[in-house]
C-alpha cells in the first residue's frame, strides 16, 4: 500500500487564528485581492462573552472598510461615562457624569459595545463574497522559515513552511497539509503558538489584581446600568459596561483570599462563580440592588497582568498580532482595539508588499510602530488599573484614589484610549518634513474628519469618506484659491512638476501606460464659494472625475463645513497631504516643492514591472 | 367534460397596480400585517426613466418604514439648484445658484433622483421577506361593489368582487379568478382601469406646453450639470436633473410646431424623438456643448396638464391613489412623491380599519386629506409650470418671465414643494384643539425632527426615529422639569387620570389585560440635564421600558440638542402630543386635561372586541 502524500500548497499570506484581529488582518487582504488565507484550531466563532468595546477610532477603521454601518445597527453606543464613590453615609453615590469619549476630533464620539462573536461575524460576513473563509478545527503543527537570505529578500518567494493538522477530516482523508506562504501573521491570541515557536519572550509582568466578568440582562434600580460605570466602593471597585440587547457587562474587582488558594498561593477557580462574584459585586453596589433577570450569560476570571512581545515580526515574514504581542487589562477597552488596529497597520504594508508595490522592508514599520504603541499602552494601563483597582480615598486610607484624580486621569488619557491620539514616530511610512504646512494635521497621526462641499453638487461629503482603506494613496490636493493668479499658476507648476516621468506619479504608476493609476487617488480641495464655483477650471489631473473636486465652504443649509482650512492649519498657499492607505498622514509637500512627496515614495515604493 | 369552476378567494386589500405608490401601499399594509395582494397587469418593473425625484417628506416617510438608508445608498442627492438666464451677449449665462430645498425643518434637506425602477425595487424587496410579492401579468377585468348597505357597513363583509385574469397562466391551466376583497386600493395611474370603472371624471385641463424628455451620461462642459438646474433660454427652457451613476435628466420645452401634425392639429409622436430633441436643448445650451456619451437611456414627450379626480373613494371600499387620481406636470418633481404620500396616507387607516381599531368612517379622511393636497397642487403647478415655460423678460418680452421672480417663487413654495409643509385639514383624524401648548408641532402636519438625549445613557435620538411607520399612536408626553413639584404632582395626576378605566388608554387597550397596549407607545421627553437625571423618578407608565424617556438636554459634545422645548414650543407646563402612525399631529392635550384625547381617539376608534 503506497504512503500517502501530503499535499503541499502555496498561499501569499496564511493568517493563523480568527479571533478580531486574525478576522480585521483576513478581511482587509480579501478586500484588497490578496491571496489569503486564515485557520482556527477552534470549530467556529466564540457565541458570547470576551471582548466587547470599539473604540472611536476603531469605529472610523472600520467605516474605512464599509463595515460600520453594520456594527453601528446591532452594538450599543456608550456616550456618557457615570463616576460611583462612597457616600459619606455608607454605601455608594453618584460623584459625577461626563462625556465616555474625551477626543475632541473623534468623528464618533462615542464607543461601541458588542460582543466579540458578533464582532466576528461582520468580518467573516464582509470577507465572504470575496472568497475568503475562515478554516476551523485546523491546527498548525510546525512552522520553519528558510534560512537562505536570498530566498528571504526575494518578493516572490514562500519561505514559510507552516504544516496544518485537520481536527475533523473526514474518517480516511488525509489529516495534513503543508503551506508554502510568502508570509505568515500570527494571530492567535495571548497564549499565541506563533510566537512560542520563535521564542519570543513577553516583557512585564503580573499585578496582584484579580477581576471577575459576568455578562446579564439586570433588574436593578441603580440609575446608571446604561451608562459605563466606574465605581470606586469601600468593598471594592467596579466596572459596568453596556450592552446590545439590554445586556450588561459587569467587572467585579475580587480579594485575592476569596480566591487564593491558602496551600498553594495559587489563583483557584473552583473557589469563584458568577454567583460568588455577584454577592461580591452586590456589597459594592449598596444601596442598589441588581439581579440577573435570566442567569449569567457569560463569565470568566482574570489577573491583570501587562506583558509586551519583544519583537513583532521574524524576518519580516512571519508577524505576530494582537493578544499574541500584548497582554494588559480590559479596563481601558483596549484589547481588541489594540489587535484590530495592529491588523490595519500591517494589512496595507503586506498588501502592497505582495502587490510588488512596495519594498519588503516597509513590514519593518509594522514592528516600530505598533510595538511603540503597544509599550505605551502598558505604561498607561497600569497607571490606571492601579488607580481603578485602587481603594478609594477615605479618613481610613488617605493614600486612597481621590475621585477628581481618577476623573482626571480618565479624561486626561481620553486621547489615547480612544484610539484617535495615536501617533506613529517617523520612519519610511512616514515622512517627518513640512508639518508646518498642515498644523491641524499632524504627520504620523489619522486624518482628522472634516465636512467638505463637493463642488459640482454642493453635496457636503465627510472628508475620511473620501479615504477608504483601499489600498491607495490619497493625494489631497489643497489648491488654495484658484482665482487668485498667482496661486493658480503655483498649482498649474504643481500639475507640470507633478505630470514630469521622473515624478513619483510617473515612476509610481502601476500601468505604464499612466492613464489608470490605482496607487494614487488625486483629490483637490480649494477654497471658494459654492455659488459661482466652476470646478472645470482645473487642470485635468486635478478632476478626472468630476467627484474629485471639494470647495471648503458652509453647507447650503447654512450648518456646518467651510472652516477646514483653518481647521487643518493650512495656509492661503496650499499644500498636499499624502494619506496612507490605513487613513495615517503619511507625508505633508508645498505646492511648490512636489519633490518632497518623490522622496516619501522613493523611500519605500517600487517601480511597477 | 366538466367545465372548469374558476377558483373564489378572498382577501382584506387588493391593490391594481405596483407603480411606486400602489407598492407603497402594498408594503406599509404588509409591514402593518394586513393580509393584501397587489396585482399589475406589466410583465416587470419598470427598467428605466419614469419618475425619479423623491422630496425630503418622502425621504422622511421612507426612513419611517426602514427603507431610507437604502434609497439614500442607491440615489444622488440634489443639494443646490442652479438657474440660467439669457446673457447679454447672446446664449445663457448662470444668474444664482441656491439650496435646492427650501424648507428649514426638513431632516434631509435635500432631494433623492433615482429611477422608478430602482425605487420599486426598494419596495419589492422589502415586502418580500413579509410574504407579500407582486403578482405581474394580472389584468383586472371588473370590479363591483355590493349594493347592500348593511354589508358595506360591516367590517368584516368583503363587498368589492373583482375578476383576474392571469396573462401568462400555463396552457391549459385557468386564467380567472374572482377576489372577493375587503378594500380595493385603483394605483393604476394616471389612465386608471379602476376610475373609469366608477366613471370617476378627471376634472381639470391640458395645457399648450409639451415638453419632452431623456435620460444620458452626458459629455459636456457645462458647470452645472449635477446641480438641479432650472434654464431659460430664448429657445425655451431646460430643467436638469442630476441622477445616479453619472447619468442625467434633461427635460426640454418643445415648440408646438415641431410636434403638432398640421393636418390634424395633434400631437404626432413621429415626429420627435431623442435625437431632435437633443438639437433643441442644443440651441437652448449655447454657448456651452452637451452629448450623450453612450446614447439615450430612456425618453419620452408629454404636454402638461392639471387634473384632478372628482372622488378619491368610492363607498370607502374601493379607494384610488397617485397619478388615478391627480395628473400635474414633472417638473416641481412632485409626481411620485404624491403618490407615495397618498398611499402613506391610506394605509395606516385602512389597517387600523382591518385591524378592528378604528371605525369605518375614518377611511373618509383619506379623500378629505388627500384630494385637498391634491387641488392645493395643481393650482401650485399651473402657476410654477407656467412661469417655467414662459419666455423669458428681455428687451422684445417686456411680459416675459424675470429671473428674480421665478427664483422667488422657487422659494417661496419650497415648503409645499418639500412636502414638509403638507397641512391637513380639521376631520376626526386631527382634534383642532390646544395648538398653543405646543406652537411648533403644528396639529396637521408631519412632526418635525429634533435631537433629544436618551436619559438613561445620554445618546442622542432623533425624534423621528422614534415614530416609525408602526401603526401605532405615539403619546409624547412632555412632561415638564419632574424635579419641581408642583410639575410632578400635574405629571403624576395625568398618570392617574390615564389609568383610569374610561380613559381611552383602557378603552382601547388591544389586550384585555391592558399589559400590553400595541395600539400606544408612550414615550417620555423631560426637561432636565443629563449629569444628575435619574430616570428611574417616573411613574412606570412613562417608563414601560428604561429606553422611554428623552431629555431636553444637549449632547455630551456640547454640539446640538437643548433647545427641543423651545423649538416646539411647549412651556413649562407640558403637553402631550398624540402622534398619527403617519407622523403627522393628530392632537394635542394639556397635562392636567387628558381627556381631551379621549374626545379624540374616541371620535374614530373602536374597542377591542
Amino acid at each position: 500500500m503506497p504512503v500517502p502524500v501530503v499535499p503541499h500548497s502555496e498561499v501569499d499570506v496564511l493568517i493563523i487564528g480568527a479571533g478580531p484581529a486574525g478576522l480585521m488582518c483576513a478581511n482587509a487582504l480579501a478586500n484588497a485581492k490578496v491571496n489569503v488565507r486564515v485557520i482556527d484550531k477552534r470549530a467556529a466563532r466564540v457565541a458570547a462573552g470576551q471582548a466587547d468595546g470599539l473604540s472611536p477610532r476603531t469605529i472610523e477603521v472600520f467605516q474605512s472598510y464599509g463595515i460600520a454601518e453594520r456594527l453601528l445597527k446591532e452594538s450599543v453606543q456608550v456616550h456618557q461615562a457615570a463616576f460611583y464613590n462612597p457616600s459619606p453615609s455608607g454605601g455608594i453615590e453618584l460623584t459625577s457624569r461626563t462625556q465616555d469619549v474625551v477626543a475632541p476630533s473623534a468623528r464618533y464620539p462615542f464607543e461601541c459595545a458588542l460582543h466579540q462573536g458578533a464582532i466576528q461575524a461582520i468580518f467573516i460576513d464582509s470577507m465572504k463574497p470575496l472568497g475568503v473563509e475562515v478554516e476551523w478545527s485546523t491546527l498548525p503543527t510546525s512552522i520553519e522559515i528558510c534560512k537562505d537570505e536570498h530566498v528571504l529578500m526575494d518578493p516572490a518567494s514562500h519561505p514559510v513552511r507552516v504544516v496544518l493538522q485537520k481536527l475533523n477530516a473526514p474518517e480516511g482523508q488525509l489529516q495534513e497539509e503543508i503551506v508554502h506562504a510568502k508570509y505568515v501573521v500570527g494571530a492567535d491570541g495571548a497564549h499565541s503558538w506563533v510566537r512560542k515557536q520563535f521564542d519570543i519572550t513577553m516583557d512585564g509582568e503580573q499585578s496582584d489584581f484579580i477581576w471577575g466578568v459576568m455578562d446579564m440582562v439586570p433588574d436593578t434600580d441603580f440609575p446608571d446600568v446604561r451608562n459605563k460605570c466606574l465605581m470606586h466602593s469601600n468593598n471594592g471597585s467596579i466596572l459596568l459596561v453596556p450592552r446590545e440587547q439590554d445586556r450588561l457587562r459587569v467587572y467585579v474587582q475580587l480579594e485575592n483570599k476569596d480566591i487564593i488558594d491558602p496551600a498553594t498561593g495559587r489563583v483557584d477557580k473552583d473557589r469563584m462563580g458568577p454567583d460568588e462574584m455577584l454577592e461580591v459585586a452586590r456589597k459594592s453596589f449598596s444601596p442598589y440592588k441588581i439581579s440577573p433577570t435570566t442567569g449569567f450569560l457569560w463569565w470568566t476570571l482574570y489577573i491583570i497582568g501587562q506583558r509586551v512581545a519583544s519583537q513583532f515580526s521574524v524576518k519580516n515574514r512571519v508577524l505576530i498580532v494582537g493578544d499574541a504581542c500584548h497582554t494588559h487589562s480590559p479596563k481601558a477597552g483596549q484589547g481588541m482595539n489594540a489587535g484590530v488596529s495592529d491588523a490595519h497597520n500591517l494589512a496595507w504594508k503586506i498588501a502592497l508588499v505582495v502587490r510588488g508595490w512596495a519594498d519588503l522592508s516597509l513590514l519593518s514599520t509594522y514592528e516600530s510602530e505598533r510595538r511603540k504603541f503597544a509599550l505605551d499602552l502598558i505604561v498607561f494601563d497600569k497607571m490606571y488599573s492601579t488607580l481603578f483597582s485602587g481603594k478609594p480615598l477615605s479618613q481610613e486610607n488617605s493614600h486612597g484614589v481621590a475621585p477628581e484624580h481618577f476623573l482626571e486621569i480618565f479624561k486626561q488619557f481620553g486621547g489615547f484610549t480612544s484610539g484617535i491620539g495615536v501617533h506613529y514616530d517617523p520612519s519610511v511610512a512616514t515622512l517627518d518634513k513640512n508639518q508646518e504646512l498642515a498644523s491641524g494635521v499632524v504627520i504620523g497621526e489619522r486624518f482628522p474628519p472634516y465636512k467638505f462641499i463637493r463642488a459640482a453638487d454642493a453635496w457636503p461629503f465627510e472628508i475620511q469618506d473620501l479615504l477608504p482603506a483601499d489600498f491607495r494613496f490619497k493625494l489631497l490636493v489643497f489648491t488654495g484659491d484658484f482665482s487668485e493668479p498667482l496661486q493658480q499658476a503655483r498649482v498649474e507648476s504643481m500639475v507640470a512638476t507633478m505630470q514630469k516621468p521622473e515624478s513619483f506619479l510617473n515612476r509610481y504608476a502601476t500601468s505604464s501606460k499612466g492613464a489608470e493609476n490605482s496607487r494614487f487617488d488625486i483629490i483637490t480641495i480649494s477654497k471658494g464659494r459654492k455659488e459661482g464655483f466652476n470646478f472645470l477650471q482645473f487642470p485635468m489631473l486635478l478632476r478626472s472625475h468630476w467627484s474629485k473636486v471639494f470647495i471648503d465652504d458652509i453647507d447650503v443649509t447654512g450648518s456646518f463645513g467651510g472652516k477646514g482650512y483653518s481647521y487643518y492649519g493650512v495656509g492661503d498657499e496650499g499644500a498636499i497631504v499624502a494619506v496612507r492607505p490605513d487613513g495615517y498622514v503619511g507625508a505633508i509637500a508645498p505646492l511648490d516643492h512636489v519633490e518632497d512627496l518623490d522622496a516619501y515614495f522613493t523611500s519605500f515604493m517600487t517601480a511597477a514591472v
